[in-house]
């Protein structure tokens, strides 16, 4: 990796806004990391007009990979898969598939960047379904890795199962753990609550080998009690919206209290320095990017409602993937649980309700 | 109302910690209230000696309802429900019931107190199961409505257009909207997103004469799109506690970034009196009680972990609802919304289908 570049496929067209907001996104980037090349994918003059409306005549940090097609929020996947196909999204994971690209990215159409992204690029051995997985920062000054966030809708227990695997293998990838623990998103700690589907996931989980906690409830996530946390995509993508939506929330909350009358907004202003501090801790816009885990390539999504600022953070997440050996450590890890987890399955002989805090038998 | 006191049954044995938080609770609230009477309902002898540590000596404002038997946190709702007929719980509800009580409250087991309420005082004509449902402070600076929190796993459709009914009928009591607007809490507000239950809840809203605004997100819950979000009580609890784990986070930051440094510290003197406004608007204490809507009787339900402020914060929600008349409240508009509702598919004859923002026929 030392003297070449990282090359990062980026879906200009994608998310609410677009071009204005990816392609001046992507200059900042390539030129905050000169480590970098970025392929500007999309239809050519509009992204060459947005470059020069940016001032900007330096073009050795991009090339251009044209893509006549655009899929929009409202596509449906199967518009998205059969009648685009030449759909910047498209575009944009063939690079990676091709080996011209290390990895690519979009804040388009989360349901269609999934669909095409699996359809290219294809998924890992044992590995039904991707899921979104993304990190979520914690009570103990680390992060949560939460999955699926909505790649994925009325899941069974074996997807469940799947995305422990996915995300215990991140984890062992990027925070370096070396068994993370792993637990499962319900609504109480016993055994008895919890609807069926989660019930059977925990049961699979208990016998499969990895480091299987129990059952976390929604306010684990912050906490830290567990290195990963697994749901279905619709509850995981309701609960990170909701977090969303509560620290927005916080932040505007914190606004109006310092500015409701003079002394406040006196004391606002000797208290600046903390309140920076505070606001990057929580601004949500530093988390932006989430990973597409389970597939034969690295595949970041960046919020459609991303701004400049957030996009960036998402190109960020997209290098430091590539950076990580993600795509290489996640294939192995998932190889190595998967064979751990079939071993133990054939070792067991019938359904094992031990609770596997203990080491497995790997 | 005038001369006759308002008798509110309180579990004293439930909870994560008991007598020594409902009691201390108890009797500071009939302090602050003297229009109310407190039926202590458990172990005499326990709550006896309890209020003795309390150093208190009047008598005039609690009645003690002996109860033998404690359904534990661990307690299956069978257990609770066929082994355990003298429980607390069981003797609170009865004494609503028996109209010795105008309100019940328990912090105890969620499962069997739902079961127990269910058991004892049955549901309203009309609702199959009742929802817990209580008021998240939004962005707009009121309150956003969510049911069901956890009574309800595995709810089909009909059981979502009924929890809108019943939050519907809470938020024309509570809150005095004229036709509160009612959210489905989806993964995406496009129709084409969401899982098969949630998508034919949507159907069935779309042609019940609700205000029915469409799908919303997790971060409309904060931003207070609509008066009343439903979803099934798996999301919903999971939705809960997710944001009061942020909350909490939230607040144990911002006192970490305000005693990081001595010139830190000396700007959180100064900003005191903002910081203490803002928790006070954060802190989750003041929200807790939620309420059993569908039954036929006011039944209120406390965090388990409820401390002896946040408790009292339960007890003062069960006045509330004595005295707004919650309970003739939304049983009118259960029985109005149910009449308008069948009316509605009388008159439609096949599924309707179109987007109820405009008014209904009805």
């Amino acid at each position: 990796m030392s003297n070449k570049k990282i090359r990062i496929a980026i879906d200009c067209m994608g998310g609410d806004i677009g071009l204005s907001v990816t392609v001046p996104a992507a200059l900042l980037f390539a030129k905050r990391y000169p480590d970098v090349h970025c392929l500007l994918v999309g239809e050519p003059q509009a992204i060459e007009q947005t470059l020069r409306a940016q001032g900007n005549v330096d073009t050795s940090w991009y090339d251009i990979l044209p893509a006549s097609e655009v899929v929009t929020m409202a596509d449906s996947v199967e518009v998205a898969l059969r009648r685009k196909k030449d759909s910047s999204m498209r575009v944009a994971a063939q690079s990676v598939k091709d080996g011209i690209a290390d990895a690519c990215i979009s804040a388009g159409n989360t349901g269609a960047w999934m669909a095409i992204s699996r359809y290219v690029l294809k998924t890992l051995d044992g590995i039904d379904r991707p899921a979104i997985a993304t990190s979520i920062p914690n009570q103990k000054g680390g992060a949560t890795i939460m999955l699926d966030l909505g790649a994925n809708v009325d899941c069974s227990a074996e997807h469940l199962l799947q995305f422990a695997i996915m995300g215990s293998a991140l984890a062992s990838i990027v925070d370096r753990h070396e068994r993370p623990t792993v637990g499962l998103l319900n609504i109480g700690e016993e055994v008895i609550k919890g609807n069926e589907v989660v019930k059977k996931a925990a049961e699979l989980l208990r016998s499969s080998g990895l480091n299987f906690y129990g059952n976390v409830e929604g306010d684990d996530i912050c906490k830290g009690t567990v290195n990963v946390v697994v749901c279905d995509g619709f509850v995981g993508n309701v609960v990170l919206k909701s977090i969303e939506g509560l620290a927005k929330m916080v932040g505007s909350m914190l606004r109006d209290e310092f500015t409701r009358d003079p002394l406040s907004k006196v004391s606002a202003l000797l208290a600046r320095p903390v309140l920076n501090r505070f606001r990057d801790r929580v601004d949500n816009r530093r988390h932006n990017g989430a990973a597409l885990l389970g597939l034969r390539g690295i595949v970041i999504k960046s919020h459609g409602s991303a701004d400049a600022y957030a996009f960036g953070y998402a190109l960020q997440r997209a290098r430091g993937a590539v950076l990580n050996g993600l795509l290489s450590g996640t294939s192995q890890a998932v190889e190595r649980i998967m064979q751990s987890v079939n071993l133990h399955e054939e070792q067991s002989g019938e359904p094992d309700t031990r609770h596997t805090s203990e080491p497995s038998s790997s």
